[in-house]
């Protein structure tokens, strides 16, 4: 059975604010855990009127320091406050971050009821952020104004799955289970040799998420995004706003595809869409020309991943 | 004939946020300038609701450091510039205010279009804040868990209004006529001495809006706001809950009324609700019953002053 691996949509805006639309927040529920991706302003009302739950959240990511994609941070760290919250919190963002947050609290004078652990990316080169034995986010640097990190979210898990029966039939003992999952081969009491893939099946293969926030079109994300399940992407503009887009260090929708494409990945959710559209049907079409399994991110939306 | 002075109610909730409320933010509409008093998550998005216009805002008055005050602050600053606004933007807050915003431009990069000039408040001692030939801003310490003020917004004009009948009839020259409203007597040419208020009629009077934010109950207030036209005052809870109101350092909806009532102004509009009241009625009611003249303030409505 596969294990819960979802994303809820909560922005799908840019910088200048629409009545359509909210600015980049992303809402993931992973093998029990829950994430934060970017925190524009407003994403507690978006929080509420999708019925999420703001203590659950353990972990914020932050892509980079341009307000859409934080200005909703400070709020959301006080209303856990005020909801009593006791478990820490991981924020992970540009070191920048932190004394931003330690500002606003020390002004505030406000002391809140849990901790903070903060992590600060690297927008330099690739790194492993956090590792627990389910999964691993790592960060990839992007290409934009300021400072800026993609993140990849990858579950972990055994390699095999116990087959209990054929397990059984030979009485390996329980204790052995993990290294059995890991791969190894079971030595019997009698001194017999049975190779793993007898007393196991394959296992579920582990999916990846990759989240590209604001970028130029760049080719040197492509390894640290090859071969992802699913690959959220930034696609500010249509194709004929190319100029803009260099511009402003964004993508187009067409770039999008052709990345997703490049980088072979399984499934495309385009998103953070000007102002200017309304509808953003035609940046779909022109992102599934070059990648068929493209799709728009949609304020509210569970996507199974 | 009245000149404008119109308020709209932007968001009346506090610190924890509801799907019902947005957290404090007014519009203010004086004599063809425009005002916004205090700035939480999300004002820009009402502002984008109600039909208003970001780019009318010439000054923001910020009452204190708590987040439900002025966390939208950093997203309208930076919206205005997205827009290209090129008029500078008078921000009155506390000086701890300044610093916050300096840093969150720096870290995001950003070069705004347009100046901010920053008036720091005093919570120390009542301030004329900011003059101007129609109107004046003061500013008053108010009690509550950080460094808060109050503010005054008052009009100015003529003492008199000319008698466009009388002063024709006598040859009153145009160049006199800002002496007489002002309130000089008028003397002719032939040496006769006209008493002013034969030649004008009593002006409109000069109308005054208090705002009082985040307070304990506080009759050291008093003189600063006594006889006002409007009182927003704050009413987190119902005064059953008196014990919690004196732990925040807020006010019950029947102090409110009983401020009002001892200021002797004309009108009071309640605010800052606590998250628990899905329903203000009770909260209104027992303000009544001190101050008959009460309202509760509804996010969207539009309050002539």
């Amino acid at each position: 059975m596969q294990k819960d691996f979802e994303l809820t949509i909560l922005g799908t805006g840019s910088a200048t604010p629409t009545r359509l639309r909210h600015p980049s927040a992303q809402y993931l529920r992973m093998e029990g855990d829950y994430f934060l991706i970017d925190c524009g302003e407003g994403t507690q009302n978006q929080i509420l009127k999708f019925g999420l739950r703001f203590n659950k959240i353990k972990y914020i990511l932050i892509s980079h320091l341009h307000g859409d994609h934080y200005f909703g941070l400070p709020g959301m760290i006080t209303t856990m406050s005020l909801q009593g919250r006791l478990e820490p919190l991981t924020i992970i963002g540009p070191s920048e971050l932190w004394p931003i947050i330690e500002l606003i609290l020390k002004s505030g004078n406000t002391t809140l009821t849990y901790e903070i652990n903060f992590i600060p990316t690297d927008a330099e080169q690739p790194a492993l952020v956090l590792e627990k034995a389910q999964w691993e986010i790592r960060s990839f640097p992007l290409r934009h104004r300021i400072k800026c990190t993609g993140f990849l979210i990858k579950e972990k898990g055994p390699l095999r799955k116990i087959s209990k029966q054929a397990c059984e039939k030979l009485g390996v003992p329980f204790s052995f289970y993990d290294s059995l999952k890991a791969g190894a081969n079971y030595i019997a009491p009698d001194g017999k040799t049975y190779e793993n893939a007898l007393l196991t099946l394959p296992a579920a293969p582990n999916r990846t998420y990759a989240y590209v926030s604001d970028s130029i079109y760049d080719e040197g994300i492509l390894p640290h995004i090859s071969g992802a399940d699913w690959l959220y992407h930034e696609a500010t503009f249509k194709h004929d706003l190319l100029d803009r887009a260099l511009i402003t260090f964004h993508t187009t929708s067409l770039q999008a595809g052709e990345i997703a494409a490049r980088a072979q990945v399984k499934n495309l959710i385009l998103g953070h869409f000007s102002a200017r559209y309304a509808d953003v049907g035609p940046l779909l079409e022109e992102a599934k020309t070059a990648f068929p399994n493209s799709r728009i991110a949609i304020e509210g939306e569970l996507i199974q991943l």
